[in-house]
């Protein structure tokens, strides 16, 4: 059997991510595709669990190691729980950030550097990379004020300084430019039906 | 400023661990110590909240690799937040359990094996190990007869099938015949207060 295809959806806060779940599943639902949404930190009991811990206020301050340790203890629930039962039964997967998500924000947003996330990768999933990434970019300034008014107000994560999204937002730049053959850069500041057009476009020219 | 001592404790369930802190603690005090205690997963408000995910029954069942990454989580939050902190200020540490427990809980309990539990301790703490590391060691059988009845029936990890519990302490064995010069095994299934007056002699053997 075909392993499934592996879509994930980058971005900083209030891009766009979300809603451009629907898009991308219902794309591949039209073509005739099984899939499967998911979302990180989440996608199992024990990792939505991790989730609470993480971008509960309550929490507190944690070192950027444990958050990234926290990360890397939901994606690795992700993995075992739903993406790779999912991809090994020919199901696509279509989830709402995945490991680029560590580089940005607990590599560069909180400056712990590359080699921690690239040694926790290499223990929790050394064996799979996504086909196909679309970072959807926005200005921080735009993506703030897009989730402003959301219901309960700004989770731990959201809390963030603005020099800490930037830093997120260049850092996933980079990593688009550093491996071009697994991602898309979608200028997400456009109307949402620009964007969803955009996304069907990359769909089509990965898998037409 | 020197640094302080770093003493962990180690051993299976009911090995009489959290009973020899206090008859440390007071040993050093009496030498005119400072001294902090502190446990694992635990010591801080975060690494708490991640100890009661761990042990909670109610999150299920945990890939082995996320119960260590979790499990690290806990220690670097400790690691950053008390222990470091009172190493640097030259107060002497106690620690109910550390990186040995991932070790043998995980490594070899979980037969997760060696490499991962290595891998985090390097990222976690590549500068840091134990001044000296009491392991109680019980027949597993004894342990299990010291906790039944404790309050609120058995956590999480203490559910374990007894040839978990015996791969467990077979792996503390090993690991004290590893290094010999940071661990002394304490028998501890004789009475109380011969096994007080043993860790006593091994902390004067150390330190007279
Ligand atoms: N292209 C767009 N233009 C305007 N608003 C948008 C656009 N994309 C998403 N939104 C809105 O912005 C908010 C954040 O979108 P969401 O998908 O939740 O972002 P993310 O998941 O990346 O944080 C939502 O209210 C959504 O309706
Ligand atoms: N040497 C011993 N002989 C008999 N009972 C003991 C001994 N050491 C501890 N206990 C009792 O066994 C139980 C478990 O001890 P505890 O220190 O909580 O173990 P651990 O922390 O290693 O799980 C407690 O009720 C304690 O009073
Ligand atoms: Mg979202
Ligand atoms: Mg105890």
């Amino acid at each position: 059997m075909t392993r499934g295809r592996f879509i994930t959806l980058e971005g900083g806060e209030g891009a766009g991510k979300t809603t451009a779940m629907r898009t991308i599943s219902e794309w591949l639902s039209r073509k005739g595709r099984e899939v499967v949404i998911t979302r990180e930190p989440g996608g199992t009991a024990a990792a939505e669990r991790i989730r609470e811990l993480l971008l509960d206020p309550e929490t507190g301050t944690l070192t950027p190691m444990s958050e990234l340790l926290l990360m890397f203890a939901a994606r690795q629930e992700n993995l075992a729980g739903v993406i790779r039962p999912a991809l090994s039964a020919g199901t696509d997967v279509v989830c709402d950030r995945f490991t680029d998500a560590s580089r940005a924000y607990q590599g560069a947003g909180r400056q712990l550097g590359d080699a921690a996330v690239e040694a926790l990768a290499d223990l929790v999933h050394p064996d799979l990379r996504p086909d196909l990434t679309l970072l959807l970019d926005v200005p921080v300034a735009l993506g703030m004020e897009r989730i402003r008014g959301r219901e309960g107000g700004p989770d731990r994560m959201e809390q963030s300084r603005p020099d800490f999204l930037e830093r997120v937002r260049q850092a996933y730049l980079r990593q688009a430019e550093r491996e071009p053959d697994r991602f898309v850069v979608i200028d997400a500041s456009r109307p949402l039906p620009d964007v969803s057009a955009a996304i069907e476009t990359a769909l089509e020219a990965k898998w037409s």
